[in-house]
This record gives structure tokens, C-alpha cells and sequence, in this order.
């Protein structure tokens, strides 16, 4: 039996708690929130689950084996700090830090202490980016020449990090994972529309080893929800969108052929042509419910997280980056690896 | 009566005949290219269009009022040059030229000759192009934030061009147009895949007067058709999708509204909402129909084109800027407005 | 404080819990399944609720006010039949009951203990079909010419009923209530090609008064998911297309033109034209939520529910008499009236 | 060399003759129209076609070895019996004639003169139709449950037919191609609404040997234009969505799993699912192109064509009957195969 608690039960929070109240061999005991309404709210609808507003009862309970961290970015370095000092296990919503500075700090704790630290990167333990992945590694699509990622929307604007922190997390932990590598550089520009001094519109041009380019569009300022990667390959071609419900995932046959000449307007809107496409059929279940799974499971047999601490920090230094290159007006700067970036010392 | 010639019958020739052929008070008298298989298939489909592989033939026959070139691009700025120093009226495909001093010589000749010469941005005479300007000055989408535009596909792959020369003219002569004015500095990415040393793939980064930023994708290897410009205005948001055939253009309410917490998979589903959409219905005609009428009426009327020199120059000039950064990795650079660019001397 | 009990823990029944555990004022006492997985489910999700295999648990505890049924439909009756004996507000599910005579009997007994009767048609508590009834109320769409629905997919296979009893419950109430009257006529078609006398392909085809006619096509022998509404008016139509989870509901003004002649294949194709197109905002609850609270009002204020005993009455009769023109091979028959069949006397 | 004329220039005749005028091996000789208009027009776009009002010109002519006919339903018959009698092949437009008798004469003239007789059932010569018969017939759709048609869309309404006599000959006529048979039995609905008398609206419901079911949805009056063949067969199911530009046909693998128990809303949102999806990719010409080509073909090799007369008169007497059923308000009638309607005598 594993005892877990959560801090913050404000957007993402109740999630985790109606998940961990679920799984059998987990004991889902305490919820720590500011706002007393919320912590109300928890309580009504789980009356097992213990209530509190202060953090360090979960931190001092002895019983409580594993932290999960649902709280604004600002608070993720301090709170999963304490929880590793503690002995704790800890799920860090994404980002995992504010800084690389705080990120490597959080690896080390937890290298040092061997506990189990993951970053909430909820994307890879969904069937589509897995399926991603595998047709990456078995070859399928061939040599990969570029992936573009587009997460744009209207509003769910932040007020303490820019839609870089926000969105773009996602697309890296996504990239990083799919690709099986860390980008070299990256150059970004963004823009603050709404809030002075809080970018709401951002594109990242990161380039991965082996010419692989990435670019990547966030947005909070967008009229329609748009979730979709293409991944362009040398034999076949991808795209992902996560909005549609039933074909989450397309692949693309190569098979061009150029109407050399045409004579009328309609041969021309026929002119451009495509080669088969398939749609896998993928079985999903909530991907948090798989990520939360996947926590207990490295716990309970010791073994490293798909999202662990590493991945958190090399999210965590690309978003760093691409926020000074935004400053600096669009420059293209290198990036650290994680292995660079994990050296004993390498954080100071 | 006004007469005119085609030079140039492959991929596009065709068209600008067949509207031709059809416009009353016009006379489509010759048509040129260096292959006689094509000029065998256009004898046939109209008997009435003297065909020649000379160009020459056009330029010295006095009856000939206007030529359309149409025509590979290292070829625009010498059959154009030719036709105007002729005393023809020109309307040239785009890109106008393949730099931007061709360009300049171009103007120059035409602004002393009173001559029109015209550039083929034939998204400026679609009816969803014109709704977009008028949605923008009539200040009904309000202060315009910025404007993103995807225009990709497989294939077409150009041998003498890459896709920047290729395809973002469309682009560029779009936001040119809609905003009423040019950008100040291009930064730009492009990667050359298929072909060396032809890019296949780039990224534009434009800025505006008035904070107005422009985010360009033009890439030959995508899997899908996708053209698509979306507007961010300050009131309301826009979204122009040119592959829809019956909803071109969707113009987006505010109206977020943000569901601050939620205790479900369902509900976080929900959660970003949108205010009411509309979308106006566009009356549509062939827009090169529309363009080759816009020709024939300026030269009846001595009115400058809507696409005319100027704002072909600027097109041309934003391109090759975008190469050069290209080639610099992503340094952003200074534009010359074309006032600056077709002041006496300017070219020099 | 109203105390509630669920009946049947299976697929519906739990977000029923789910909504009566949350809502202020309700004590959600008791869950009933035969299943003892289920309830322990239940019990864990909800250690609150309290747990039986037993019905007569819930029929003779004097602090349950209100009993919701989510049970097989040939138990729809005598559980309602024993609530309401014992006093008990109920909403049972669609279809309210097995048969016209049974529904009939529901009526009676709940109207003569003046006890709230629901059924479960929870599309009626939906924004969208609310916003289709104020815009066929308001004139808006002109005279109402015919309405086609159509509610496919594949799988969900039911044993005991067919995909009438199944699916065109959701379509009967839907029309019933957006038209605010009741079809006169039905016949239908109907195959069974999976299970044996089962029928899981039909189309309905109704008339209301007014020259009306709607047509239903159900089926769970269908690719793809379609929940599709097509309201046809003399002045504006109206597509309310369910699967979306952003544009619900479209409304198309008249403008038809007409191309009377062309000379190309791309012309055909842009020969189809459509006026504006409108597609309001909906601010989507989750409609189980509201259905339930609109129970609990009900029950508060001594209210009529939206979808009454009456209106689950008239859904169950025309249901009955499609099965009874299906195996007559697609004969028209009349529908009598609510009023009818809620006459003293009518169901003998 | 085959000498050809085309009578009818109003809406379809042009592209017709725009394709004739392009053939290798054909001369494209006269065109006839009543409108002077029109054949000003086509002589404009066509120099070398001669024009006249005089039909009987083109039946006199001992040149012209074939004539398409592009009029008006009514005129069919006897235009086509004229060139028949004249021993001219005929192309004649969808219907191929008013009722069940004139379409029973027609085959007999053709019979007896060995001329080609071919209806212009255009659906027949598309690449999507073509795969969706090869599907059926290599058995990879397993046998086939039943097929539903939507074909529908806004305004383009005729004033001297009804939807039925307009737009059911596409359904029937791809039905009994990709079938392989003709229909047993038909029972129809209709409604008038827009003209007195002529129905704008209308179901059929076919039944096929075999147990298989067709169900076509006819209309002028609905708000966006909808192209749908959905084939459901017991090892695959497909979809054939004639509007999408690039992924007209899409088969559907079976794969159903339903989720037994759910607890939120987002797991009920989830629970519909489906098995791989394949694209096929599709060559396709303009089809009225093959069409022109294959009627050539067929004079040229004594050959019958795809779309002959039988086949013509095939869909002629289910949309009578089908018109027949609707006055009957939807009895279901039987149908005569043409091989009895062919028999020496039948007509009569």
C-alpha cells in the first residue's frame, strides 16, 4: 500500500486526487490547498480524503509515501524540494521548475536521495504519441526531416508565465521523447498582446542532431483550438491531432505525382495528389490516469519514469532558453544536455 | 479592341488564354513557348490563337497592346523588360522578378513608358482576399495583433526556385495588401531537403508598422494541403482556410470564458470555449478571371492595378531579404520600403 | 434536504451518483446493484453512499424522497411502479418503459400521488437542443419544413432491445420538444443482421402537424459516429451536428444562386453556394448535471419536469408503433395523442 | 476519325463539348441549342465548332457518327429516338428518358440498329466508384448488410422534374453498379415544399437480392452539400464523402470494444471506438473525361458500355416506380429486372 497526498486542488489537482482515490493499493490521504472553498469542494466529493491548508502536514505525516504537485510554477521548486528533503516521492506538474538552476537542483535531491522524481509531462503516456514514437524508431517514416507543432487557443491566459512556459512544454517533452534526443539550439520570437511583459504568442525554431529541424507555434491568442504535429519523413509523412476524437493519428503514404500541365480551373484544384492514408486505431484510456500509473509503478519497483527528473530538466532548460533568445530579438543560442547539465557542480 | 499575346503555355499559360479567348473586346492573338508540343495542344483546343516559339514575333507586332508572361522566373525580368521597352503593357507572373533590382528596372521602365505593368497576385482579385481587407480597415476586427499563414503541401517541387520564391509571394503580397502596408524587418529559417541547396521548407518572421507581427510556413513536404492565414485582432479573430470550398473565411466573436476547475476527464474537455463564429458567404469567381479583367480594365482606363509594379517590387524585395537571412541563420533584417526602393537612382 | 437513492450501478448510473453527490441540498443515500462489484466500486469512489443488492431497501426507507432508475429497460416499470407506490419522486431512464401501457400506467399512478415523474431524455437539458427550440419558437428559421436526424455508430450492441428502443428515444424527444408538438403518423424500416430479430439498422420516417415530416435514421452498424440534426425552414436551416465540440450548431441563411452555365470542371464545382453562415456560442453545462438539478427543483417547487411522465409517454408510444410498422414491412400507422392516452381509462 | 455533335449547350452540353474538342481521333462538329446566346458563346470559345438551332442539322448530317444529347428530361426520348433512327450512336444524359416505356424503346432502337446507346451515368467512370466496386467484389468488405446514400444540398432546383427524377439516378445507377444487381422492390417518401407538385425532398428505401438494404436521401432544401455512400458490409465498412477533395473513399476495419463501466463524463466521451482506417489514394481524372473516352471506345470496338442502355433503363423504372410510391404514400412496389423489361414485346 502506497500513501500519497496532493498539493494544490485548484485546476489540475482534482484530476489527480479522483485518480489516485481509484487505484487499488494506493491510498489517496491528504489534499492541501490555500483556498478553503476548494478544499470544501474535495472534500464533499471524497470524504476519505484528508483536508488541509498547510503543506508541511503532508511533508511531517510519516505515513505519506509519494507528493503530488499541482501548484503554480513558481511554487514547484520549493514545494518538491521539501518533499525530497522529506524522503518523499514526488509528481511535479509541468513544467517541473522555473529555472534550469531549479531543476537541477530538484535531479540532484532526488539522485542523491533515490527517490523517485517525474515531471507531469502527461503527453507521453497518451496511445498517440506512443504511437509516434514507434513509427519514429521502427524506421516506418523513414529518416526524419522535421516535425512542426502547432498548440494554439483562445484564452486559459496565464498570469504568471508566458505562453511559452505554459504550452510549449509540452511540444519539448513530446519532441525530446518521440525523437529520442535533446536539441542543440533554439531561436525564438514571441510577442505580448494582452499583458504587458507576458508573451501570449511565440514560435521556437529548435534544431535537433542530425539536421532535424523543429518548429513550434503556442499561442494563447488563437480563434480555434488547433493540437497538431507533422512529422515529415523521408518514406512517410505524420500527423498528429490531438482535437479529433477518432484519428488522432494520420500517416501519409509518399506518392506525388505533378499534373505537368492543365487547361482548366479544375484540373488544377485536382493537381495536387496523395498517396494512401492509414489511421491507426488507438486505445485510449485518460493519459493521466496511465501517468499516474506509471508513478506508482516506478515507486513501487524502483525503476526511472518515462517523464523523470532529467526529462523535467531538459524541458525546463529549452524553455529558459527560448525565452532569453525571445529577448534577445530572435538569436539562435546553443543548448546544454542534460548530461552536461547534471554533472556533479554543473548547477552552480 | 485591345490585343494581347501569352508567352508562357505550360502550368499557368493555359488559363490566362482560355480567359482571354472568353473576354469580349479582346483580341488573344499569339502565343508563345519553345515547345512545340504545347503549342500544338493550344492550336488545337483554339484555333483562332496564332502560335510561335518566337518571342520575338510578339514584341514586334504592332497590334499587340499587353503580354502576359508566364514563364520561369529567371525569365520575368528580360521578357518584361523587352515588352516594355516594346511600349507593351505587361502583366507578369509572380514573383515579378528574380531580385529586386530586376524589380526596380522593371517599375522604372514602366512609370516612364506610362505603361501598366502587373504583377500576377492573383489572391489579391479572390472575394476572400477583399473580405479580409475589409474586415481589417473597417476596424471591425479591431488593432490587429498579428497574422499567421501556412501555405503547404507535398510536392510541386520547383527546380530553379525554392519554395520561399515558390510560394510565400502569395503570402506576402496578402498581408501586404490586407494591412495597407509593408513589413520593416524579415528574420527567416528554411532547410533543403530533397534537393541541395533548394530549400524545401522555411519560416518567415515579419514585422509590421504598428506591432503588427506576420509568421509565414511554406513548405513542399507536408502531407497534407493546407492554406491557411488567421488574423488576431484586438476585437475580434479571423480565420481564412483557401482549401474549404464553401467556408473560406470565419470570423470569431471573443467570448472566452475560462472554467477555473474541474473534477472531470469530461469537463476539462469543455473547458476552452469561443464565442459565436460567422461566416460570410463570399461570391466567388475564378479569380484570375477577376485579375485578367482588373489587366484589361487598367489599360482601358490608365489606372494603376491593384498588383501593380510597386507592389510587386515589395514582394519581390521581402524574398530575397528572407534568402539572405536564411543563409545568415535567422538574422533579422531591414526592409527598404518601396518608396525608398523606386526613388530615381534607387536601383543603382 | 432531499435524500436520494440510484437504482442500477452500471453504465449510466454512476454519473448520476457522481451529480447527486456534488449538488448542495441533496443527501445521496443509497446505491442498489445486483452486482456486488459494482458496488464496492461505488462504495470506494463514494464511501458515503451506502450500498445493497436489495431495491426494497430504498422503496421502504422513509428518508429516500427520490429514486433514480438506471436498470435494463423491461425493469423500468415495475421499479418505477413500486417507487411511486411508495411515494417516491422518480426519473427512470429512456426509455421510460417497455411499452404504451406501461408508460400509461406510470402516468397515472404518478399523477394521482402527485409525485414528480421524469424520464431520462437528457438531451433536452442540453444548450444546443434548447437553442434550436428558441430558434424554431422565435421564428427565426421561417415555417418549419421537415427535420431529418440521424444517430449512428458502431457497436454499443444491446441485447434485450433493438437500436430503435435504443437510440430514437434521444430523436422522438428531441422533435417532440423543439416542435412542441407530437407526430400523428409513423412507418418505418427497419434489419437485423447481427443478432438474430434484433433490428440494429432502422429509419423512421414521422409526420407532425403542419405538414411537417421528420425522418430518423439509427443504426449501430455504422463506421463512423454521426449525431447529426438537419432543421430545414422557409427562411433560414439549421445543422446541429453533436459530435463537435465547438460548433454545435450552425445556422445557414437562404442566398442559393444559381450558376446557369460553365464552361470548366472547376466552375461545376463552385456552382453550390450558400448564404451566411451563423454558429452561436453555447455555454455547455455538462446535461446530465442539469437534468439532475432540474429534478431536484422539480421536486423543491412541485414543478412539471421538462420531460415529464407525459413526455416519456409519447416517446415509448411512438417507439412501440415504429417496432409494430417495422415487422409490417413499413406501413404507415396513426399515433394517438398524449392526451389520449392519458384519458381516465385509456390504457384498458 | 469519329465525327460528333452535341445537342444542348445550357448547362452540362460545354463540357462536353470542351472535351471533345481536345480528343485525338474526333471531330467535334456541331453544336446545337435553341438559345442564341448560348451558341454565340460556344462559337467564341470554339471557332471550329459549327453551331445551329436546327437539331435535325446533326441527324441529316451523314457525317456525324454520334451525338450527346444535354437537353431537358422530357426531350430525351424523342431526340435520341431521332438519332437512333438516323443510325447515330447516342450519349444521353442522365435520366436517360421520362418513364419506364421511352427508356424500354430507346435499348429496343439501339438493339435492333447495333448502334451504342449509352446513358450518362457519370458516377460510374470516377476512380472512387471504381474502388468502392472492386471493395465489394474481392469480397474485402465480407458480405454486404445494406448502404445508405445521402445526396443533398441547397437550391439548384429544376422546374420540370422533381429531386427524385434529379438526383436518385447518381444513387441508383452507383447501387446497381457496385452491386452488381438491381433492386427488387422500392417504397418512397416525398414532400413539395418550395413548387406545388414537385417534390424537393425525398427517401427511397431499395431492397437488393440478397437481404441487402439501400436507403437514399434526396434534396434540394438542405443547408450544406452532402455527398455520402456509406457501404456496411460484415468485415469492413466504408465511406465514400464525394465533397472531401483528398479522402473520398475511407475504409473503416472492424475493432469495436465498448467500455462496460464509466464514472465521468470523459470516459463516457471516450467510449465509442473504432478499429484502423485506411485511404486509398485515387487517380482521378475529370470523370466526365473517361466518360467521353469510354463512349469513343465503345463505338470504335463495337463495344457495350459501362452505362448502356440497359443500365439506363434500369434506374428509369425504379425512379418511376419510386415516384409512384410516393403518391402511394410509401407503399413498398415491386420492381421488374430489365431483363424482363427488354423482352421482345415488354414495352408494349
Amino acid at each position: 500500500m502506497i500513501t500519497v497526498a496532493v498539493i494544490g486542488c485548484g485546476y489540475w489537482g482534482p484530476n489527480l486526487i479522483r485518480n489516485f482515490v481509484q487505484f487499488p493499493g494506493v491510498r489517496m490521504k491528504t489534499a492541501v490547498d490555500l483556498n478553503l472553498e476548494r478544499l470544501r469542494h474535495i472534500a464533499q466529493l471524497y470524504p476519505g480524503v484528508h483536508t488541509t491548508t498547510q503543506a508541511d502536514d503532508v511533508f511531517q505525516d510519516p505515513e505519506i509515501d509519494a507528493i503530488m504537485i499541482a501548484t503554480p510554477v513558481t511554487t514547484h521548486h520549493p514545494l518538491a524540494r521539501k518533499g525530497l528533503m522529506a524522503g518523499k516521492h514526488i509528481l511535479v506538474e509541468k513544467p517541473m521548475a522555473a529555472s534550469t538552476a531549479e531543476a537541477q537542483e530538484l535531479v540532484q535531491l532526488a539522485t542523491d536521495r533515490d527517490l523517485v522524481l517525474m515531471a507531469g509531462h502527461t503527453f507521453l503516456y497518451t496511445a498517440a504519441v506512443n504511437k509516434i514514437k514507434e513509427l519514429i524508431s521502427s524506421g516506418e517514416l523513414g529518416h526524419i526531416y522535421y516535425i512542426s507543432t502547432t498548440r494554439v487557443n483562445l484564452g486559459l491566459f496565464q498570469e504568471d508565465i508566458n505562453v511559452v512556459w505554459d504550452l510549449a512544454p509540452h511540444d519539448i517533452s513530446i519532441l525530446n521523447y518521440v525523437l529520442g534526443s535533446e536539441p542543440e539550439t533554439v531561436a525564438a520570437q514571441g510577442q505580448a498582446y494582452i499583458q504587458s511583459d507576458i508573451e501570449d504568442v511565440a514560435f521556437l525554431h529548435l534544431t535537433y542532431p542530425g539536421d532535424i529541424i523543429a518548429h513550434t507555434h503556442v499561442s494563447w491568442l488563437n480563434p480555434d483550438k488547433i493540437r497538431r504535429i507533422t512529422v515529415v519523413g523521408s518514406k512517410k509523412m505524420l500527423v498528429y491531432d490531438d482535437v479529433s476524437t477518432t484519428e488522432k493519428i494520420r500517416v501519409y503514404d509518399k506518392g506525388v505525382t505533378v499534373q505537368p500541365h492543365y487547361d482548366t480551373f479544375g484540373e488544377f484544384q485536382l493537381s495536387y495528389r496523395f498517396g494512401d492514408i492509414y489511421t491507426p486505431r488507438l486505445d485510449d484510456n485518460e493519459p493521466l490516469k496511465n501517468e499516474c500509473q506509471h508513478f506508482v509503478h516506478c515507486i513501487q519497483r524502483g525503476e526511472r519514469a518515462r517523464s523523470d527528473g532529467h526529462s523535467g530538466l531538459a524541458v525546463v532548460h529549452v524553455i529558459e532558453k527560448a525565452c532569453e533568445s525571445i529577448r534577445r530579438n530572435g538569436e539562435q543560442l546553443p543548448l546544454r544536455s542534460t548530461g552536461e547539465l547534471t554533472k556533479r557542480g554543473a548547477g552552480q
